[in-house]
């Protein structure tokens, strides 16, 4: 039977930048320990604060990914 | 009577550059058909994941417009 | 007893350039007024809308400070 | 096939008197372009305040119609 | 023991006329049955449509009860 | 510029069948009016209820299609 | 006053067999102590996994009925 | 038919003591109305403030339980 | 910098007659002590029931506003 | 210690004929390379058009197991 | 008049020994600075976790307080 | 590049005795196969009853560890 299964996995990319850098930051490091990574989505922005300035952004992310035939 | 009536019309905007592209390019594209765009609340952020990078952001808009007098 | 407690308030920053820039704008701002901000969580992202491009980026979000001993 | 389809829309409806004003003069402007309109579902209460008094209520609105057959 | 415990029951309450109206009227026909009616919270607004006028809300409502001691 | 916007509606999809033929014939009956539907999420599974049995299923869908350049 | 008041009610139905039987066998068991039954919302679709296979699927349900004048 | 039907019904424990004995409470005085009480999900932490003291928490909580056949 | 910042605060006001009441009895209490309120979002429509009557109406509000330069 | 703990994995199943079958598949495929599973809770029904017909279901999931004592 | 209004503040209040202490925690600093309060509802249970154990309970509450007449 | 990825995974702890059990179970279960656990987040708090007590607790949590790099 050839009906793909996905599994979903959480991470939280983090970057002292940007928002862009957070998503991206997050998935480059999945993705080398994840194989075939198909899709993102985010599910919380938040970030520490110091000294009155974004210390850090994080960026929660569900990552999806092709799970091959067992 | 004068009360106004506004239309909220849901969008996905994408982009293979940023998150702030694949907002502008929504609205850009919604503003060619619908007149008296008023604002915009994103809904959700996801995207496609190509070779462990990237290959494109979609965002998830909720536009507002007002309707004019029928 | 040293156990901390934390107050969490509610900015809106803005911005006419980007998500970003939106999100500093409101920490910087809340910075002036209350010390100890410890971090931030995005609750929505908005704006409005002018000639069928971006007029400014609404970013809501929920800042935590550290309350001093009373 | 007697199966219908009905449409879901969102407006907003707007008043400066009361909540049943802003969710009545959402629903007669709609009912002036489609038909068939058939249920409504308020999803958002909001409004603007001017000098310390509301301005005016807005309610947000999802509202059902009945597609005719195609 | 003397811990008070509650219950929670679900009601919709209708009216032709306005959302206090079907409060309202849910409200005391609840009472009708149910003892000790101690508070309510609203969880969905909804109506019928006809002819392009509201024909009657419908608004949800949770109503709390105390429990006389078994 | 090549990036895609796409336009996400909102239907109600009904059958006194089952759950799948409420699905397929919304779909169905949207892409008679809607070109390049894309996809489609379920928001909400209902239906009414006669004599004790299920009259009809009406499920209401998200159901995003890819608008063509302006 | 003829306003009608409905009541709400939570209930999970089961099956071994697939998610339609599980919506059906609730309703009919609903109905046979519940009168006026008219309408249902699924809240929750879940399930037992016994070797690998699904033992039984549970989803939950309101479903909402008329109270009769008291 | 063996396929076992379940309601739901929801209620509020109370205690001037703790979480735990909010919950315990509220079972307890279920269970000695409802038979085969099967499950509980926590909904809702609440409480009362006096003095700056807790004075009872209000712990809200479904509650499952098999309906017997008919 | 010109990109104003908004703080939003929470309120809830009551009264004993109507909803409209309440929201409006909240938003003129705010503004005796908050100046330059700009927007409400109603968040929680709950009241207390007395005697099978409803004793007062609770109304949850966000409110808005915005902060002058520090 | 005797207490179980569990863990909660997330996948997307698929299907081009049913919500069942997208279901069944990814509970087949998930149990292939994890031991214990014990429930499963559907997240999301999506799915994917083609030519105005589902070309495929995509069912998210929730799947719970238990670990093994360590 | 004498409708009552209320304000609503968030705080987190935390502990290395339990939920409940972390609770009470922090009401017991909010009502060091915070005069009337009476309510609070628990809306976030996190913690920080060190070396395998936790080292220290985060709960996120709103607390509520009457606003003497101005 | 120095910006940290962390990953969420989803556990139940158990507990025959009280919720903070049920929470340092899980944990610790946890923290035997996993490095780094930073945090946790309770996302659900639900229980089985027999003979009209808690027979045990189950509090599904989120738990954030720091990824090493690859």
């Amino acid at each position: 039977m050839s009906d793909r299964t996905y599994r979903v996995t959480e991470i939280v990319g983090t970057s002292g930048e940007s928002l862009d850098h957070a998503i991206r930051n997050g998935i480059r490091r999945a993705s080398e320990t994840l194989r075939h990574l198909d899709w993102f989505e985010v599910t919380e922005i938040r970030g520490h604060i110091d000294q009155g300035e974004i210390a850090h952004y994080q960026v929660g992310m569900k990552v999806g990914f092709r799970l091959e035939d067992a």
